[in-house]
């Protein structure tokens, strides 16, 4: 029997890391989501996730969360976002808490109505200072949450959960394009090149 | 140190369940959550629960999820709802999938960033015939997951986990007037008695 390979959906931003997990896992994926959530940067990050699923020919859905009764400054009509590395006390402000486990749920929530069988996401090991739903434990917990709270025992697939960002800019050099990608927090035209994670993408691309 | 009891988010539709657990637990509880996810009954049971909220001085929040992308007859424009009981194949229909992991993630992400320490769902028993993010085996796993995802290490709280709806009702009766409750899945002025949540309340009250 041949299975069917397309049988995943991914959490895809825009950003270097999931669009580089987009391109490896490209057989596999049937559907790419990303959130609008009211971030300053997504309306940024959004289309390029659009245009690497269309590259593809892979579906692309845009799922609207209302976040506004969260305190982050990641988010529009917040305070501003700081300046720093990733490892710096002032980058929890950017934190938006638990954001993996909503947009993974409901990931799964769309791959158990479709009858798809897994969910990838590109959490990597640069994440896990601040951000505690980036981290191994987390996604084994989030697991098994998947897979007891679904009738088709849908799957969360992390590569990336090991790597830095280094490994996973090595990986993907010179299979995407990476100026078609956006990370800043601030969301402006110009990538800003001082907050904490155009700073990480910068060293992870020095 | 007098600790502060008022550390807890609790899920409230407005059916029996949570609405029992809300005056079990008032004590404890600061921020009642209903979610409006374009179900058919959700106008008709969300006043109930700020009804409530507010007779008990709770605050009493409701938050938007579009659920549009997914297929279930318990929303919206999709097809009516089927009668029968709990334990038919055809209440299958009804199940809105990962519905409990998408607004326990949306409670844990609140109380992460507003400090409070736990959030409490009214999963029973019976629920856990045909909804597998009602049952034990889920919110065990997802406990972990909120443990380990969040700075604060929130807390679910499931206390009904292990009861049927008939020791809710023996434990609601004389605190909670039941005629201001509404679980019926049609979403019609009067309540059915016919679909799957109406059958499972009449026997609980029986």
């Amino acid at each position: 029997m041949v299975q069917n390979l397309k049988n995943s959906i991914i959490l895809i931003s825009g950003g270097m890391d999931s669009t580089t997990l987009l391109y490896e896992y490209k057989e596999h994926i049937a559907i790419g989501v990303s959130f609008n959530y009211g971030s300053k940067h997504n309306y940024r990050e959004i289309p390029f996730a659009r245009l690497h699923c269309q590259k593809l020919g892979i579906e692309h859905r845009i799922i609207n969360l209302d976040f506004t009764f969260l305190k982050s400054h990641l988010l529009k009509n917040q305070p501003n976002i700081p300046d720093g590395h990733y490892n710096d006390d002032v980058m929890k402000q950017t934190i938006v808490p638990f954001r993996n486990a909503i947009m993974l749920s409901y990931c799964v929530a769309l791959a158990e109505s479709d009858n798809y069988q897994k969910v990838y996401i590109a959490n990597h090991n640069g994440d896990h200072v601040i951000y505690p739903d980036c981290r191994e434990d987390f996604i084994n917990a989030f697991k098994l949450a998947s897979a007891y709270g679904t009738n088709n025992k849908i799957q969360i697939v992390a590569p990336y959960v090991k790597l830095t960002k280094r490994d996973i800019f090595v990986r993907g050099y010179g299979i995407v394009n990476y100026d078609e990608t956006y990370s800043c927090y601030k969301g402006e035209e110009k990538q800003c090149g001082t907050c904490g994670t155009c700073v990480e993408r910068l060293e992870a691309m020095g």
